[in-house]
């Protein structure tokens, strides 16, 4: 996917946010802006938006003075979905469709702001997100395929989501790869982040190569390109994977919350739905 | 209300939506935006977004060519609204409480984009927006501040909304004068749409004497400042007006859709919300 117009003010958006998130001190968040502001015109809009997302988050590093602005913010996503696990793995082997209610609790990861929310809240809102509708969602054809495939790649996003991860790949009786990114960017899964939900115990975990909010094949090292052209299946968490992979001929499917118009244009949906599509199917 | 951070980025998504409703084409909106980017230093943050707002809209109205971009939007927005009058005239007469629809059709106008559906689509609407909850709806103390006045002052917003001001200032019994702006800017009512909509046939039709997307009290005209200062009610409408006017001494009843969260915030409601709120009580 392409850079859009409208990505442009998200791109500030998504500065400011991140300010926040790191505790910028306002006078900061706003040099960070006009210096962000002054570097528009470098934007190449024919690059995916996570590509460029890297330029925005070394700002903020830059502002925040830290390689790792996120680092706390992520050791407590994972933990407060840690302290999810115990009862919701017990509802997937209680549940009639394990299967499904472990795809539906990947999609919850990929939903829940885990900062935000106390364990009682956080399970009122896992509870509210599965009963909500769906904006497409390609299960039938899914469960085809990964009865098909011998192995999955496993493309993974933010820390505290990697928890659901986890749940989903004990669920399916699969060998999986989980790739994390390449270094740390925003609240993104690193190595470090993926052991610390305990994604090693149930998975290889590889890291891409490569330091973006999403995945840039051609920047990425030769061993995740090897494993990515010779996968069987590939399951894309987020918007981040879905913006770098969308026009790639490859067996995935995106596992999403739509976050943004330009997005939800492409996927035929709205903005805030969920969403399990094959790329083929784009 | 001063500018927030969060004004920032809004400032590029106002020139990206400006540049779209004025058919610009996007390599012209790409460098619209490159400028405005490299302008936000000067932005100034203590004063309201609208006043920041005027040299958004000169920036589009020089990309686009044009001192009034928004003439034919604002036209067939007044138009759009106009067929609609007949049928909402005949409704407040039949009301068990006129006054009481002519208020909430009033909001309506502030709502509804009629650039955007066919008629049939409009009346829709329409009947859903009223059967909306509102935010802050200080019903009780507008009504009885109304019947104490012995003259109203109005504050108008866009061009269209016009025609459900017309609608409201026939309904209650009182002399009202109505304010436009100084001059065009985006598709904010001047005389000429003021007097399209008809508003001319039911009050006196002034201009407040500066081309902002809100009121600037001290820079409007002399004429305009009496009037403030003497109104014993004034009803402003919309957001650019309440962000102008939001920490202002003056008897003011606000009327508005809340369109962001800085503005949501500092009136304790939702983004999306309908408002009637004293300027008192805030």
């Amino acid at each position: 996917m392409k850079t859009y117009l409208e990505c442009i003010p998200c791109f500030l958006i998504q500065a400011l946010r991140a300010g926040r998130l790191a505790r910028l001190k306002d006078e900061a968040i706003y040099d960070m802006l006009c210096e962000l502001g002054g570097r528009i015109k470098e934007i190449p809009m024919d690059s995916p938006p996570p590509l460029t997302a890297i330029g925005v988050y070394e700002l903020i590093n830059k502002h925040v003075g830290s390689d790792d602005p996120f680092k706390g913010v992520k050791e407590e996503s994972t933990k407060a979905a840690l302290k999810l696990y115990p009862k919701l793995k017990k509802d997937i082997e209680n549940s009639d469709d394990p299967l499904g209610l472990a795809l539906r609790l990947a999609i919850v990861g990929n939903v829940i702001d885990f900062g935000a929310h106390e364990q009682f809240d956080l399970e009122k809102e896992i509870e509210e997100i599965l009963h909500q509708p769906f904006g497409r969602w390609e299960e039938k054809e899914f469960r085809e395929e990964l009865s098909k495939a011998d192995w999955v790649l496993y493309l993974g996003d933010n820390a505290g989501e990697t928890v659901f991860d986890r749940l989903f790949i004990e669920t399916i009786d699969k060998p999986v790869t989980y790739v994390v990114r390449g270094g740390p960017i925003i609240n993104d899964a690193t190595l470090e982040d993926a052991k610390l939900a305990g994604i090693d115990k149930v998975a290889k975990v590889i890291s891409s190569g490569f330091k973006a909010p999403g995945t840039i094949i051609e920047k990425s090292s030769e061993e995740f390109k090897k494993l990515f052209y010779s996968a069987p299946l590939i399951i894309s968490k987020g918007q981040g994977n879905f913006e770098t992979l969308s026009d790639v001929d490859a067996n995935i499917f995106f596992l999403l919350k739509t976050k943004c118009p330009v997005v939800a244009r492409h996927l035929g949906t709205k903005v805030g739905d969920m969403v399990l599509c094959k790329v083929s199917n784009l």
